[in-house]
């Protein structure tokens, strides 16, 4: 049985547990959300060294670190320490979307690595295939070459998959109506869209959506249903292909939940900042209140190299809005394969956003840390600071450099520190 | 006559013109928002090599860089290429607020080095002479060395000066009483505390306040209304201190425009994501549409070493409810004094904010670059990009530091890049 198969019995089971014990709620607060279908736990029963990760309403904002070889990049323990990497500064989840080299093995070592949260594209494994094994296009992949590969990564372990079921002859039509100035930028979308205009027939893993849930039900991985016209540019956001295809996964939602499948909602992109909360609102209401993973949302498009910090404002603004889950990007979004370094800035940039939107939307003990972190900063305590600090290394590498005289304070405001000069100024004030 | 004056009268002046131009908007826009104490154009008489600064209601939103030297950091030219550095990335204006090694010969040669806006903190001044020419406390300030330091600052040219003249023996018994983490992180805010404790006297700022207007007055410097109670973390945010200050400052505001002299506010500092358009609000509402001009917010207290980000996301979202001009963090905030490569990043962070909240408010033209960047990606034209690019010499050297092979699109997809695989499928539904 899934885990919204016991909790629609009622029944508590250990990983429900171990989710309300990392979050700090009831156990049956759990129970309830994932019955309810706004909770999901993501875990796959061959992922023996995984840890269960809980995603939803109510719960702390999760992030995901995307890493993966390409065609042009095959270094598989590049991959690995991006992971190793990702964890250490605090991703939950780690999706690898590698298209290069070993494909097979850098999955099976990305999951052996760490104990985080595995997730997955399987079209990617298809079209690879396709090409590489049986030295054809992406567009002669079969049907059974689809489902062959969502097979090998559930044997393999990965907790969640990305699927861009959404992606129909209608959808496709809506955007060619509409006249977008990206079309489609997701991978996963181009493909089908390709492979649809090639066999001229209609998305398989939205024809064969039972198979898919019959599938993903004997693992209980979690279905991603991938949002194959994201947004490409500010210009594209929220439009009729966009939203038509949200339409489509929610009803998806409710066959997968009504099989006993749990379920989350992929979105975002490119979004002017003025449509985030609309973007969240319409997803929770159309998907009735399932999971929401948000890539960004990047609130431009004109700041290549530093798009983790596009992605960091629009991920807060998602996340105190109500998205539940938040794909990071990397300063090298647009331009390059992310390098170690990116997969750092990537995870601390996110963690960010995600702590912002937990404070803003209520999640119990979310402002814990930054009371702390105040109280150590007006004691000028820096050890204190570094330790409550997201990133401690960074934070004492950056004091550190830039040597203090012995006022204890640092050397942007030196001998007149504010807090100190406060200081002074209340003790004479308690004295007089 | 200062530029409200003649705006009161209907004149439209060369410097209004010449905002008109920058902005694409009709003079007379700027006229009447001057007028009406909307919009104010930051430009000293004396400023002879200086850019004049239009900030407000319907206009681009501006951005500043603080920089200046520490009493632990003194070398001045690296302070004047830091005030390079931050012209050269798009910083609209410079605030120099050294407190260490030559100050005056820094201030001046900060105004000499680049056309942008400057401004100063010269409370800053006074305290320095006290402390360091007559060899004395802070406290030990007179009135006349306060005013006498403000005087200086006109003399060189500063366009716009921060007066915290809502810091009153009212403001602090309210901080008192209600009880803050952080009391008081504003440098000016805790040197004018410590005064009243020592001499027992309110804000001579507030006191004289006619005598500031007419010096102001006499260079149509602009004044920009301090908040010494702006919060230093997010527990403080928004209480009774800082917007009882608001209230002083939206009287004196009044005051100031009777009076001919152009006024902006100063606000936040540490700030939870969800009161950002409140306090925008309030701004606006207590000082009858005065410019606001923002530090951050920070939407969080616990990211050291990346306040750029955590100030970028507050930035934009208070940029989008209405802020006028955003001043940078940089990621060295609470750690050290910046260095010029801090400099670039933390101008490149506000300039996102900024250009983020200017799509969402409805700044006109704001979307056109991203529009133009949209276009560039779907044809992989990448000196397209790069000549868009807010910072062009980061994002080329990201994507040539990754050599791709003959596919023309970058190593995150390789050969199996969207865009590609998009125009296969379009080109072949369209011949089919």
């Amino acid at each position: 049985m899934t885990q919204l198969e016991y909790a629609r019995r009622g029944v508590i089971t250990e990983k429900m547990k171990i989710a309300a014990q990392s979050e700090g709620v009831a156990p049956e607060f759990i129970r309830d959300g994932i019955a309810a279908g706004t909770i999901v736990i993501c875990h796959n029963i061959k992922h023996l060294n995984g840890t269960p990760l809980p995603v939803g309403t109510g719960l702390r904002t999760k992030i995901n670190a995307n890493i993966g070889s390409s065609s042009d990049d095959t270094d598989m323990q590049k991959e690995l320490e991006k992971a190793r990497v990702a964890v250490k500064y605090g991703a939950d989840a780690i999706m690898d979307l590698s298209t290069g080299g070993p494909v097979d093995e850098i999955r099976r070592a990305v999951v052996a690595e760490t104990n985080a949260c595995i997730g997955s594209v399987p079209l990617y494994q298809a079209a690879l295939d396709a090409v590489r094994v049986k030295k054809k296009a992406i567009v002669d992949m079969t049907v059974d070459d689809i489902f062959a590969g969502i097979i090998k990564h559930a044997e393999d372990g990965v907790d969640f998959i990305t699927v861009h079921c959404g992606v129909t002859r209608s959808t496709v039509e809506r955007m060619k109506n509409e006249g977008r100035i990206m079309d489609v930028v997701s991978r996963g979308g181009a493909f089908t869209i390709e492979w649809m205009a090639y066999n001229n027939q209609d998305n398989p893993l939205f024809e064969h959506f039972d198979k898919l849930l019959e599938i993903t039900k004997e693992y209980d991985m979690t279905l991603s249903l991938g949002d194959g016209f994201r947004p490409g540019c500010l210009a594209d956001a929220t439009d009729r292909a966009q939203i038509h295809e949200l339409i489509l996964l929610g009803e998806l939602t409710q066959r997968a939940q009504a099989a006993g499948v749990q379920v989350m909602i992929e979105g975002p992109g490119h979004v002017p900042l003025q449509q985030i909360q609309a973007n969240i609102l319409l997803q929770k209401r159309l998907c009735h209140g399932a999971p929401f993973y948000v890539l960004g949302p990047l609130v431009t498009d004109i700041a290549p190299g530093y798009d983790h910090i596009t992605c960091a404002i629009g991920g807060a603004i998602a996340a105190a809005a109500g998205a539940d889950f938040l794909c990071y990007v990397t300063p090298s979004e647009h331009l390059r394969l992310p390098d170690v370094q990116d997969v750092r800035d990537g995870v601390i940039a996110s963690r960010i956003a995600a702590h912002a939107g937990d404070i803003a939307k209520g999640v119990k003990g979310a402002m814990n840390k930054d009371i702390q972190m105040a109280k150590c900063r007006k004691k000028l305590d820096w050890e204190g600071q570094y330790s409550l600090a997201l990133d401690p290394e960074r934070a004492r590498t950056l004091r550190e450099s830039s040597p203090v005289s012995d006022h204890g304070a640092c050397t942007m405001c030196g001998e007149f520190c504010a807090y100190k000069v406060m200081d002074d100024a209340m003790a004479r004030q308690a004295a007089s």
